[in-house]
């Protein structure tokens, strides 16, 4: 994940963003695993950095902190964050927490708990808002290759295949990227997280409403789930009772063109850091999620597709996620169930 | 598979390259899939085709034969082709057997039961023959990506992780795809197989030693394994004995330009099919399989590697292949020792 530039870029540009209250202050890295958050902070002036990780690559990452001479300042300790023991309180927390579709083994709970347990008043949160979104996407390309082709394979009718081809293909959820002419509609947020303000317990399941209108027509194939997060370094505010960070933009707006959803300027802070897995955005290690459904439905533009998703921990496996989905389009009522594995 | 249009348009060139044989006659589809060979197979006339395969796919390849109308000519049996009861001895074996890098999960040894049991003496075998070859490689790209990376990344040293490196990129036989440009010497045959007279208890077990001269000079990071078919409808014939496909060709006769190992013509009767997963050749589902090695040796032109190779099933899973590498350059011994999983 080190090698996905955007994401270790968007890190160390807050970072350095926030090097002057990071200056001379203590910093917890919560599951850091090769040490290079650790090591800007470092960079950044950190008085003391407490590099945490449950997993063996601490011990690699306590080498990598030796090799570049920064033992005296970043403190690698191999442990869960709900075990080790931190010498003090810190100023900041930094975390790369965010799973595939956000929610995906995240380790959000763990920066909550060093947040209730090891952040002072005042402290700061890297990042400190994550927002996931949801949009209806079209891709007539995927469908084609991946359940078109049994209609006429070297000549030979194979659509008895299709049962299995969409099982295959569809059942789960794929990790894979689309672009932004794959997208249908203005993404819904579904769940924006306040690190400052969330509770555990609300971890991570998400059950959420959505209403969305096309600004295509073409036939529906799924729909896709991504995420961004922000770096406001500012504490606690009023800013952190709103919801989302999209401009509520109706469709006639005249920012839809040619059947894309071009890139929406945010509501944001001046050179506020966004690290956006949007399909319009560079690429990243995370991709999108796609929840495709197996028979495509034709939607017109301006169309409502409305619905709900409900996303739980599996009681099979507890790093296994539930995702239930509705969606009415056309006046009919589907539902998608499946399971993130 | 079916996708791979490599190698299905082969299998349905050697069937019309030998429809006179198969016309009226009786065939086996050993694992027959979706039924593709068998329906192909149908098209070139034979009188009834045997599609036998131990997998669930077989029932819908049952349904598929159903809708093209070919439910009297080919008959579906869902089983091992060791236990099928077949009501009569048959003409001609067809089969897609070949694993990655040949041998791993390969059902030659069902082929080869099915011979045994069921071909009838003067039938035929498609694909009659397979070439295992070997050849060293050099991939600086790849071995930047996977190990230089972590000397410098984003200014920070962190050789501190090339050993976990090294040892998540290359411990295991890789499957991916090489270019010509790749291969630093001509291919080394490592197993003929010839279909009308290999055994099975010699398989999938294969010890073999090798000698190499390299073409070009660069650092040797690894050997690739990849393979080839041929589809000699002709019953065993004193060429059965000859091994290998590959001309014998000096280093200085010239076809080694650039840097890039040309393809090489083979020694071949006129229009016989071969489906080739070798670099130079239309890339396959097989790509090729890539032993890399930790630290790349520095070898000049016309530089001798030898060495010896064994592939034996594991004790621990019978599915997996152990693999020991033995590889000596530059006057000294190496040993890499892998499974594939």
């Amino acid at each position: 994940m080190i090698k996905d530039r955007v994401r270790t870029e968007a890190y160390r540009a807050a970072i350095f963003q926030h090097s002057d209250f990071i200056k001379d202050k203590v910093v917890l890295d919560v599951g850091c695993g090769t040490g290079i958050l650790s090591i800007f902070c470092a960079f950044a002036g950190a008085r003391k950095v407490y590099a945490v990780d449950a997993s063996e690559i601490a011990i690699q990452a306590r080498e990598v902190v030796k090799t570049n001479g920064l033992s005296e300042t970043v403190v690698v300790l191999v442990g869960r964050i709900e075990e080790v023991q931190i010498e003090e309180e810190v100023d900041v927390i930094i975390s790369e927490w965010m799973g595939y579709m956000l929610l995906y083994e995240s380790m959000l709970s763990s920066v909550i708990f060093a947040r209730d347990r090891w952040l002072k008043p005042g402290g700061i949160i890297l990042p400190s808002h994550a927002t996931l979104y949801l949009a209806p996407i079209t891709n007539v390309e995927r469908y084609a290759e991946s359940i078109d082709f049994w209609r006429d394979v070297y000549g030979i009718d194979m659509s008895a295949m299709l049962p299995l081809a969409k099982q295959c293909s569809f059942e789960e959820p794929c990790v894979e990227s689309i672009t932004a002419e794959n997208v249908m509609s203005w993404p819904e947020t579904l769940r924006p997280i306040r690190c400052y303000a969330n509770t555990v317990d609300r971890l991570p399941s998400l059950s959420s409403c959505y209403r969305i209108f096309t600004g295509m027509a073409g036939p529906l194939h799924g729909f896709a789930l991504w995420f961004d997060v922000k770096f406001s370094g500012a504490t606690p505010s009023s800013s952190d009772t709103q919801s989302g960070t999209w401009l509520e933009s109706s469709l006639s707006n005249g920012s839809h063109v040619n059947g894309m959803f071009q890139k929406v300027k945010h509501a944001r802070i001046a050179d506020e850091i966004i690290l956006s897995t949007a399909p319009e955005e560079a690429p990243t290690h995370w991709q999108q999620t796609i929840l495709y459904i197996y028979d495509p439905r034709d939607v017109k533009q301006d169309e409502q597709i409305s619905g709900s998703i409900t996303m739980s921990q599996s009681r099979e496996n507890p790093r296994f996620l539930n995702i239930h989905l509705e969606y009415k389009c056309g006046g009919r009522c589907y539902v998608k169930e499946t399971v993130m594995r």
